[in-house]
């Protein structure tokens, strides 16, 4: 980890500053459970459905809390971000709601429907070829030369921060149930979602063991925390979860994680599946694979979590018609 | 209307009561919109969760604040209600959460599933011949040699209450967007849940229109609104609405309903279909046929709400798996 990075380590200050900056912007997301479920698995499951959030995913709550601290100047400027997917939506939907400008860098190749809603979020789409070059190159080079503020997915002290205000609503709604929580469980591709939940629950809810979940394919965390390294993923791994797929732990949030979590575990596709299935009968919720790898541990065991009460989030619903009947079709 | 009837007619006072009642025992759903959709439709169009209440629907609103009125003599003597569908497991719920013994009367042909799920609750199901016999007048017996209390499932003043509460969520969560209520569109059968919020809102924002949203095929509530009278359903009528086949308005719920509804709209199957897909889609949620049937009006166009801000209630998730992806597939 550089010194940079370390100095920018964010903390439950910050986190709580975010939750008050995004207050009123925000979903304020329901934690919820089945009581036939928990009958069948033999204990107390609560699931935050963060699909629920604006664009569908918990990215919104990282990027606004980037945006909100930008002075005037770097709002005229605009901001840039790089990504196919939920951190694109997210920054998309802030800054039109914000007034700012923003240009997203996405593959020539990515979904058309990702390339429509991203315009649709009123962002100017840059796409660039990815077998031939750079999306980082090209993001700097546009913050170079526009004077825009690049907003990094995760490995960035505000996004680590906004994404923790899910991890504080956890704690006060599951104490609104009377519940005790014993592990939250977090899908997990480059950290900033589960350390910053992590950082809410070591103040609100210190006795809650926090995990990461991701694919059996791409279980980079579960290796990196177990080695206190961080280590990669192989770059020809393929998963159902195309939310879960970043290259390996960040700076900023391994270095949290490590002093945070309590481990990882992983999950199969077919896992996953199930997992979206469950969600559909006993939920009611339209999750996306890489938002399911939490459910997934609980479900298939993973974790031994009997009789004990857990927490997952349900952290993205924007997944594909026809991936979506599959779930129901093979579970 | 029988006297004894308008006698029992719930007001907005009881509404707030049920609100204080229920407080902590029931998910404080979101009320969510799409930005990408609001720009698609050319308005603000929002959308309340109830598929994430407990149970799957808005049914255990009701049976919750009739239950909890309940004496102690009354409450070991248990409870008795007849339905096959959500109001079953609404009460069910309630029940189990409360201790009270529960007995609920299903169709000896009611799928294996919702038997199953009614008895998950901890209930006792006697099972009928629908074509044999009436569930009325077994409830009635069971009531009588038990000395349990019938919950009605919609024309009954506590139950009505209950259901109000979503109202009152609705416009405080609409004041909290920032939003200006023109109209409220909700799904109907009895009549409970949209007499309710009607209450609720003519209390807290009396200058939206609510309206009820049914299937063509079952538009009792149109035709009676507009003609005055309480107009029956042919008993043939077919729709994918499974929810909404009462076969007339309640007595009470109608003379709610002449005073405080603006009027009626009707979809037809298709319309709701595309419904599901849509609220898959952009939303997120899981809802069932007839929970769909507010949104339908609004994306078919059959509510002239351009430019206006527009409320819907999504009022259940207890959909079939099959149904549904016929709905991703059609759509």
């Amino acid at each position: 980890m550089t010194s940079s990075a370390a100095s920018e380590l964010p903390g439950i200050g910050e986190v709580r500053a975010a939750a008050v900056r995004l207050a009123g912007r925000i979903v304020a997301t329901p934690l919820i459970e089945s009581p036939l479920l928990n009958a069948r698995l033999g204990l107390r499951l609560l699931v935050k459905a963060e699909t629920l959030q604006r664009t569908g995913s918990f990215k919104f709550r990282g990027a606004m809390n980037a945006l909100l601290q930008l002075d005037e100047g770097q709002r005229r400027a605009g901001v840039v971000a790089f990504s196919s997917g939920n951190h694109a939506q997210g920054v998309a939907a802030a800054a039109q709601l914000l007034g700012i400008p923003a240009i997203i860098v996405m593959p020539a190749d990515a979904p058309a429907i990702k390339v429509a809603n991203t315009r649709g979020y009123g962002a100017e789409v840059v796409l660039y070829d990815r077998w031939r070059e750079s999306r980082e190159a090209i993001g700097a080079r546009i913050a170079t030369e526009r004077g825009a503020s690049l907003v990094p997915p995760f490995d960035d002290a505000r996004v680590i921060a906004g994404q923790g205000t899910a991890g504080l609503e956890i704690a006060a709604q599951a104490k609104a149930l009377g519940a005790s929580l014993d592990a939250l469980v977090v899908p997990v591709s480059g950290g900033g979602l589960v350390t910053g939940c992590a950082l809410a629950l070591a103040a609100e809810s210190p006795a809650t063991k926090v995990y990461t979940a991701e694919p059996e394919a791409a279980d980079d965390w579960r290796r990196s925390l177990a080695s206190g390294h961080r280590l990669a993923n192989d770059p020809a791994a393929r998963s159902i979860c195309d939310a879960l797929l970043a290259p390996m732990p960040g700076e900023i949030t391994f270095a949290l994680g490590q002093r945070l979590l309590a481990g990882g575990f992983a999950v199969s596709d077919a896992e996953v599946l199930q997992a979206i299935a469950v969600a559909f009968a006993d939920l009611k919720l339209v999750v996306e694979p890489g938002g399911a790898a939490a459910l997934a541990v609980v479900l298939a065991g993973k974790i031994d979590a009997r009789s004990k009460t857990v927490a997952v989030i349900a952290s993205g619903g924007n997944v594909d018609r026809n991936v979506f009947a599959r779930a129901l079709a093979e579970a």
